[in-house]
């Protein structure tokens, strides 16, 4: 089979109906695949993501594998990819791998970031970028949730009833809050995440901001493992994958760092 | 008729053919007249804009005038008129004016803003927002070609030969030039600008700021009042269409303002 390569992919999830092929969508594992068997000469690619990304969800860190024939130099490759691709993809980082390495089983952890746009008009420009919410907002009362969202737990409240997923303990190692200017920014590390589970975290965080709900219940909505306690599902627009560990020291190198800026 | 109102436009370029109404074309003034029409429940509605802007160019800006029969408090026009049209195009502001105000005519002066991403990588999030221009600039040379760039001149060279307009002498008050990070924007406010000519003179000041130009030759290629002579007309995506003046005293004021901040 030859070589196998790990990629690291940006996607403006804008035109997406998601990172996972879908029958008639335009999807960027099609985008991916087509591309690849493009440069095979073949009809047909596979590609292994990290996991899917819904329509509308962005990535900086998305990371893939499949294997070649080809015997392209690593730093050749982004560009040998990026003249196939659309303009809304782009192959960002190209290593050669270990022919066992899975950008899918292989994960450690994962690092999403969701924007919010918090001024009180609009800004058309950034409207598939980051979701809007006017009300005014307490970074205290959000700090104090979001340390109450970390650890390991079972965190059925925070998920969407629609998937098959059976065990849903997960570790939520980092939920950061960053204001700049008018602009939030919502950051979470952790093992894994559930179908929609960074959207409804962030809701939850803005309505306790919002002072709809107190950061004090936020160990009883996590114990009820019922989706209708914690808050809404937030849109895609605002939601980055930004990175995806497969190195149990790169993802403690990354949450020391946090911790130092904190 | 009843009442004239005017009111500033921003709109996200991406998605329609321009500005000016055309016949089974996604325009700016296509689905303002829409919403126009709805709200008066009419069949047509008439609006009247500054000027036309071309496919992919943003406005911030933009100023058109209609003509109403409806009581509408000029705060609540916005949210009137916004909830009626699709997410890329917003009303900012809406004052009654004269009946004889006339959003064309009247205008005294105009900005544009161009804004080009100069880093190595392309940002595949900006990619509808900033034209992404990769080469090394010197800030000094194209100050001193802006410096030339201004006066009143016949601008043929600096535009497009593709227009019915004979008289090309316009006035440039002010050519702004100001970085922040990897991005440049270029700021330009004159009487009036000919077919495609922002993108003309911003494509002329990179390929000065590359060296490919000398900006010394400025004067010249004003003079020789040939197309060829001038940079490339670079794309849309880049360009908003950021103020239209009707008073010579803001306009004044404006050009002060730009003056001290050098």
């Amino acid at each position: 089979m030859g070589n196998r390569v790990k990629a690291i992919v940006s996607y403006d999830g804008t035109l997406f109906s998601g990172y996972q092929v879908q029958p008639e969508k335009r999807t960027v594992q099609g985008e991916l695949e087509k591309a690849l068997a493009r440069i095979h000469k073949g009809d047909k690619w596979k590609v292994t993501g990290s996991g899917r990304t819904d329509t509308g969800v962005h990535s900086i860190g998305q990371t893939i594998h499949f294997d070649t024939t080809l015997s392209i130099p690593a730093e050749r490759w982004p560009n040998a990819l990026n003249s196939l691709l659309p303009e809304d993809i782009m192959v960002r980082e190209v290593t050669y791998v270990d022919p066992d390495f899975h950008a899918r089983y292989d994960t450690v952890g994962k690092e999403y970031v969701y924007q919010v746009n918090n001024s009180k008009k609009k800004n058309i420009f950034k409207r598939n970028y980051m979701y809007h919410y006017p009300y005014e907002l307490s970074l205290s009362e959000m700090k104090r949730a979001a340390v109450l969202l970390m650890g390991t737990h079972d965190y059925s409240s925070f998920s969407s009833p629609r998937t098959s997923v059976v065990d849903k303990v997960r570790t939520i190692f980092h939920v950061g809050i960053e204001k700049k200017e008018d602009e939030w920014i919502f950051r979470y590390i952790g093992t894994g995440f559930l179908y929609q589970m960074v959207r409804i975290l962030t809701g939850t965080l803005l309505e306790v901001g919002k002072g709809k709900i107190e950061a004090d219940i936020i160990p009883s909505i996590i114990e009820g493992k019922d989706r209708d306690l914690a808050g809404p599902t937030i849109p895609g627009n605002g939601l980055y994958l930004t990175k995806v560990f497969y190195e149990k020291q790169k993802l403690q190198e990354e949450l020391d760092k946090l911790q130092k800026s904190m």
